[in-house]
């Protein structure tokens, strides 16, 4: 048997186990990795140090091998992680309805967990214990399928992992490695339908798209963020400023930092000029339609391209448009669906920008950073959803469960 | 531009405008549709009997063509039965959720349309007006993908709902079919990520596969349903005998019908004869384990395949086994989840069994055919879905929706 299918097997089996633990359970075993992570640290750097000589070797870019890099930092980071997903209520058993039918039947709609997770993620490390935390508080198997680049490290903490749930009452095969990290049975685990619930896909725009496209258990699409910050002809400008900057500058490589700046004509007439000052200030790239370019010369010209690009960096691409209509239509055309906002005094033209505007999150007079579990007050989330099915924006513990229907009756019979 | 991309292209761009309908203009909308149908009726009927015969003369069985043929009762029982789904509140604005940050955003979680939904159907052409009516409902545009079998009806049927459209204020658009059925275009539907957002297929558990194993659209999984009822030691015989006989024999041809019987084997030595001659009197054929047998002498023999077998017909696999531990693994091992149910006057078996067995519904005392949107008090359904991600068992309007959440700020900035 391949170790896809072992590993999946495995997973599997403990599902049923796993879906009655009490939460005090589940919390005490997390607290037990958590522990054993910090204990164990040296033994993980030390597996973590030949991934990254390995990386090094292969001339691997700078980024990647950050990524990468354990520290005792991180790793007390992680469990901290843990931590803070213990704080967390436990979904699963909540009564989401209950009625009763004319002919007696009692109906209660259940929350359950999913089963068996698929996780498929590129060189973080820190991801294996992250989706290992929601996942098991939520009663989930999780199916692990890092990148090759990180294996050494992944096997040292699943390792750790499985020595800590011994200690606990929830079932070892709850967390499973795939250590053969070939492309091709990355494309066996896509199709794993016997075994797997659902697929969520973490990292960069290919390998989600590579997982959607591919798949056929059923995918949680997350993080392409290519948002807009639209500011409107009444827009306050000292907000509408304010806004724009940070949505851009603040974290420019997360997927809710702003791509693209959307002015209404007259307003940039008034104060495009304070507000690109202030963006090229602070290293931000602006990368101009031909009418911002007219009223403000020597901004580099942008191409059909840059609408459509997450620059996870400090560009953005800036565009006049002549009404909230435009607007809409540039960002439905050109959008991700993920964090849309609006500047605006106007209540009208926010209603209709929110109503129109096809977005997991659509904001007036906010920044787009806010789209986060945290900040949401969800807690740790599994990633932010850019889909519509299950679940839209930042999922948090209640996106790794489904419901069951538990009926009672006393004989009936159609 | 192929008849497929043009019409799904139509398709995508009313959704907007869909999405802002209010529930009366859809309301009067699916009115004018219902009296359209019964107007044009000789229209449609006329065209219909191209299919049929078309259909008759390639030799199709008695049963196709009879899911095929259209009369006058049939079109009014579809106008009938978009008058009931009007009857039905609408979802579409629903504020699920609302609550406010420490830092002063509000945030509203608002139920919106999906956008637009693909149907991949057979041979009947009710499918076209109820998936119409459902998707009309809840603001969404669709895109119908029929059998070849039902083109002429199909193309009629569409034909009087763009007619009665264009007397309301509902975008002509919103109903689009591709008139193209061949089985290459079939193909590249499932991969229309940037047009569709769901993909819903009704039909046959082939048709049903074949979409699951090749979409790159999100799929609403529907159908399939091997069901069981387990009688547990302690039973009310009189419960017991009439839960599995109105499973098997109400309606044998349906998802959430009975395909097998489990019984403990010490309830078995006492009632199973009765059970087995009523069942028997009702023409059911019997599949039974070889412990079965040797109690019911000349009972047919099971073969592994009958234990995963959707039968749909009055056939209906029987095994022994000794408590609700054995059952539930069974169930887990070869059902569909979809409905399963368990009698016993045991309140913990039953408890175990709720908590243990994986499907959408599952029963105490009850038949599995009350898995059905109007038996749940929800009206007319989309389908009963056997997946867990979206939504799990009967999908009633609510299904066809996803939300997004709305954020209200004065200047937030993180």
């Amino acid at each position: 048997m391949s170790d896809l299918i072992q590993k999946a097997e495995l997973a599997k089996s403990g599902v049923r186990e796993l879906a009655s633990q009490t939460e005090e359970s589940k919390n005490q075993a997390l607290y037990t990795i958590a522990d054993a992570l910090v204990k164990n640290r040296k033994f993980i750097l030390q597996e973590n140090e030949k991934d990254v000589a390995a990386a090094r070797e292969r001339g691997e870019s700078d980024a990647l091998i950050d990524r990468l890099t354990l520290t005792e930092k991180r790793i007390e980071d992680m469990a901290e992680g843990i931590r803070q997903v213990v704080e967390l209520p436990d979904p699963v058993g909540e009564v989401l309805e209950e009625w009763e039918r004319p002919n007696g039947l009692n109906i209660k709609k259940v929350r359950v967990p999913l089963g068996v997770i698929g996780m498929i993620y590129e060189a973080r490390p820190n991801v294996t214990v992250d989706a290992t935390s929601l996942c098991l508080k939520t009663g989930n198997a999780v199916l692990l399928r890092g990148s090759s680049s990180a294996i050494q490290s992944n096997r040292a903490i699943v390792r750790v992992i499985h020595e800590a749930l011994r200690e606990t009452p929830l079932p070892e095969t709850a967390v499973q490695l795939v250590e053969d990290t070939s492309r091709e049975t990355a494309g066996k685990m896509l199709k794993l339908n016997d075994y797997l619930d659902v697929l969520i896909p973490r990292g960069g725009a290919g390998l989600i798209q590579s997982v959607v496209q591919n798949a056929s258990v059923p995918v949680l699409e997350t993080g392409v963020g290519n948002c807009h910050i639209y500011i409107d002809e009444s827009a306050d400008a000292e907000k509408a400023i304010n806004i724009a900057y940070n949505a851009k500058t603040d974290r420019p490589a997360v997927c809710n930092a702003a791509e693209s700046l959307l002015v209404q004509r007259d307003w940039a007439e008034k104060h495009l000029s304070g507000l690109v000052e202030k963006l090229q200030n602070a290293g931000v790239e602006i990368r101009a339609c031909e009418r911002a370019r007219q009223l403000i010369p020597g901004l580099k010209a942008a191409v059909e391209e840059d609408w459509g690009t997450e620059y996870l960096d400090l560009i953005i691409s800036l565009k006049l448009v002549d009404d909230v209509e435009e607007a809409v239509a540039h960002i439905n055309r050109y959008g991700t669906h993920h964090s849309e906002s609006i500047v605006t005094e106007s209540q009208g033209n926010a209603a209709y920008f929110q109503q129109q505007v096809d977005a997991a999150a659509v904001y007036h007079n906010a920044s787009t950073r806010f789209t986060d579990g945290f900040e949401f007050g969800f807690g740790a989330e599994i990633g932010i959803s850019t889909q519509k099915l299950h679940a839209r924006g930042p999922m948090g513990l209640p996106a790794l469960t489904s419901y069951k229907y538990v009926i009672n009756g006393n004989g009936q019979v159609r």
